[in-house]
């Protein structure tokens, strides 16, 4: 059994952990902790969990996770960079599911995320945590950036039509709409019920922290820059992501068989068949992308529609799917959960 | 490997029934029937279902049903008592989620449900399924009548108090409120979202199908009939039952200590706390009752809390579990799903 | 023209204060304050009111205020206690739409709001400002107590059966759903929309702040204490209250009839043919109270449904109704919205 | 006043229609019909008109219609055309709020709607009425084609752009999102509350019948044919459509400056602050688009952010805007409604 613990288990990639790390056969839950909520069970904390879980809540005393195979930091930014490099360099694996180990260019990351960055030594050498785009380099990972939930879905939409190099990769377009667990379990006025339920709105259009992330991925894909143009928005819903995707195409080609033979083998990308259109309820509370490809009117661009569920493709699920990678597990394992309809 | 088939799987609990019977370990799925979509894969009608179902919904032809060892009728009303007997002769035991064989007088069952009962012998032996009542009679079943999402919230809330008998059975107000799932899959505008989102309202007050069936499984665990208030409530969200239960004290008890006893060894049923608020969400998509007892200010009235997701411990949940005990599985095969939140 | 000033206009009261005075014809809008969000222009906070309101709010200096003739104060409990004395003694007349002085004796209020009342003395003189019960009084009093929002609904519902003295008032039950706006404007996280949505709860089961006020208010009509169960539950909607009452006869009447005859004169109680389920969106946005008498399979128990816009004859639109009265306006002068349905 | 019949008031622009009716001050509201509900009263059928409205639903029989200076259609699409044009003989003016007359090329339409067209000889005589684009020609029109919500949202919002003649016409992109109610008071299985809660699509990709009247508005605002991919969405609200529109910028300019200079007089067009993000519930239940202009990060192109009630600029406030011009009125009676918010 795999020695697991959790920094910081009281949001929702927090409780999403939880949930998947204690139905995993391979996993051992050592420690959980949170500094809001020590002392506390598990179970009072989140109700769904009674008769599942039977730990509490501990100080982040790194003593106890020292003793762990791996441990997650589902923790705000800035976290991270400040407690996993005593863990790592006593032989723990580390997996972040915040932004502190995403953004490789040090000064990138802090000019997004406006503080200093506490630790560019293990920067270099994080390894994204994007399986179906580096899977070896996961494989002998210490220390795992995993994705942003954006960046997971937009990436993901666009990587088969990079690689075949049969778009103009300089305009690009990203339309993503995202439920509101995606803004984390604080106590924020704008994603109260009574202002997110009834109502949608695009937010961050200058700039959101997604947007460099993104660009990252899609530069190493296609070989070069590329130019991006991301627009995220809020949707009155509590999970999902669905990213509409817009490229303009440079060289003829069979899209639907690009897409298909990109993901031919990858256990957690669906290529939906053509002309369909994924709902993020076919996904919801699974591990899984679903793409569906359009070309609208045979004109020159072609529409990608891609969706996750944020917490999981987009956070918990593909952080243990890395653990998994990173420890010789079975990929799957734990992770065959069916979506949840209606 | 047990095998199994389902009448009827376009509807909410059918779905549901394929996601649980296609994780049950001990369970082999022969067969599934649907008038309007027979031909078209599963996974087409529920994309959600692609990758993990490989069947097509079949015309309802018993040929292949004869096989199994176990049907579910997850039909409309009235059709059941018209399909299962064929089956039952044949050998294959059968459970019913509609309300067929739910009422054991088959006058009362005309006057509620405005149809002549076909199948009066089979009504007699019918055996209603709530295995926290009745489990050995479900263990030599041949004809499971699955019990309606409101009975089972409102009579696993009120069975303690009846049996220890300190209560005052002749005035209980049972307040339910339930979400749309409940209404089905049908294309009614009452159910649609921009009638049932942002609303809230009481329906059949004056008299729903449910309330016979309660009032019949009240009256067996008190001995006696009993007085009951049913108010059923449609409250805007898809998954999820709770029942508020009001009852005069007649004796004066232990009562948080009533109910821990009388579920003390009971997988599905959780008896909170006291103080507790159990919330629908901490039981979605687990099948599971979760029940919470308050007296408040010591007054002579207990209010019981009892919280289920209508689709699993109020329908296809608990089938798997009659299933279980009819065939002499553990009973909490394939029932081990944790709750989803958010 | 009438002045009037709001103090604390950000949160959700306030807000929808705002929209109805903007558009009473008889007032004149003089100022609006709010610590947190002085210098700021209302139509900045609250984009829904551009081009409707040009005012931005103010530090609470009472200068201002002083030049009303009227002011509301949309603030948490505990503050016009101790700012309200110094405008009425200037002659300005106020509406509290908080609790400070709705509860008459003042230990009993401080009992359940948790802190010493500063100013037991304009509580005694306060008024209690539900117009259907004491509209005499209402005209003229200085200051209001603005009715909360349960109690209103509770009470209005329960109030002809108690003064036809048809029931038994030592047991009455009182199951209320509130949409999550009753929470108000405030970071919690209980009232996230990944919290609220897609679930529903009872809370303060064990005891409410509305429920010594519910209490009075009975006790008032019936002449005599009354005997009261009050369970509030959060249900996945903005607006709306649906307060589902139970009671037992006494006293054989046509109980459709009294309830008619006793609001046969008010412009914003609405009695329902009988048989009816008056919807919470049926009043959504309009000051209206809507009632349905059920008396389910002709037993002994009454049912009562209804349903108010919490923010507006819940809040308000209870206290525009108010200060039509006391100022001597038509008293629906400005509260002819419609409905918004859907 | 002017005497005003409805055809078709039970779907959604109908109940919206009515309300505004019922409060303009100069429409005396004469008749409205329905097959399906003819002999009703229209507070049964929506309550929320209790007390407001004192009509019955009658057959469309014709007679009453002809007495009526103006008769809405807000019926399904092909039944104005084959009843509009009796009407307008009689010199009644006609206002269709769905498709039958808004494209103007018959064949076009014919080939989008499935169906012939009945009335070719009228389809050349309607206005296509979109007030801030043609209002010299709604002043004068006998038969007015409502615009569709899609087309009003994505048309106005590029409007500034084409006739500034600042961008790439060729290469145009509208994601948009509606709200549910969009799809009508229909009994669809796809609109129900456990299919379209929680849940977010798009639809429509390959072609949408709302493509070629935008594309048609384009082309006469830029004076060519424009290339346009329109992409619409499913979210899960009520109300509301938020249109996220991209441009590539071919001259440099102010664009905020064009865009509030091309509405400077427009009563219901409000041209929000740089940077702004405006919300669907900043607009709900009013006759007002608001719109924001971005650049991201400096770039070559820009995003327009476009939001409507898609009931009322979007539908029966668009409706009443256009009877209002046609009859001489001052083009803002009747529909000076606040949004409401929350």
């Amino acid at each position: 059994m795999v020695k697991v613990g959790i920094v910081g288990g009281t949001g929702y990639t927090g409780v999403e952990l939880l949930r998947l790390l204690a139905q995993h056969p391979a996993v051992e839950l050592r420690a959980i902790t949170s500094r809001m909520d020590a002392g506390k069970r598990v179970s009072d904390v989140f109700p769904s969990l009674r008769r599942h879980i039977d730990l509490e809540f501990e100080e982040p005393a790194t003593a106890v996770l020292k003793e762990c195979d791996l441990v997650f930091f589902a923790t705000p930014n800035g976290v991270a960079m400040r407690h996993a490099p005593e863990l790592l360099e006593s032989g723990v694996r580390v997996i972040d599911l915040a932004a502190d180990f995403r953004i490789t260019d040090a000064s990138e990351w802090e000019k997004w995320y406006g503080m200093p960055h506490d630790c560019p030594e293990w920067l270099e050498k994080a390894v994204y945590g994007l399986p179906e785009f580096n899977r070896p380099e996961i494989r002998n990972a210490r220390l795992i950036a995993n994705p942003g939930c954006y960046p997971t879905a937009v990436s993901l939409g666009f990587f088969p039509l990079l690689q075949a190099k049969v778009i103009d990769a300089s305009c690009l377009i990203a339309d993503a709409k995202s439920g509101v667990s995606g803004a984390g379990r604080k106590a924020e006025i704008s994603a109260l019920f009574s202002e997110a339920s009834e109502n949608f709105k695009a937010y961050g259009v200058s700039g959101h922290r997604h947007f460099p992330e993104i660009r990252q991925n899609l530069a190493k894909m296609a070989g070069t820059d590329t130019g991006l143009v991301f627009v995220p928005h809020l949707t009155p819903m509590i999970r999902g992501i669905h990213a509409t995707l817009y490229a303009r195409i440079t060289s003829e080609a069979d899209f639907q068989a690009i897409y298909e033979n990109f993901y031919e083998y990858e256990p957690f990308v669906d290529i939906m068949p053509a002309g369909s259109h994924p709902e993020t309820r076919s996904v919801r509370a699974a591990n899984l992308c679903r793409i569906a490809v359009h070309r609208p009117q045979g004109g020159n661009t072609l529409v990608i529609l891609s969706v996750i569920d944020n917490l999981l493709k987009g956070a918990a699920g593909q952080a243990v799917q890395n653990m998994n990678i990173m420890l010789g597990l079975p990929e799957t394992e734990g992770l065959c959960q069916f979506p949840l309809l209606p």
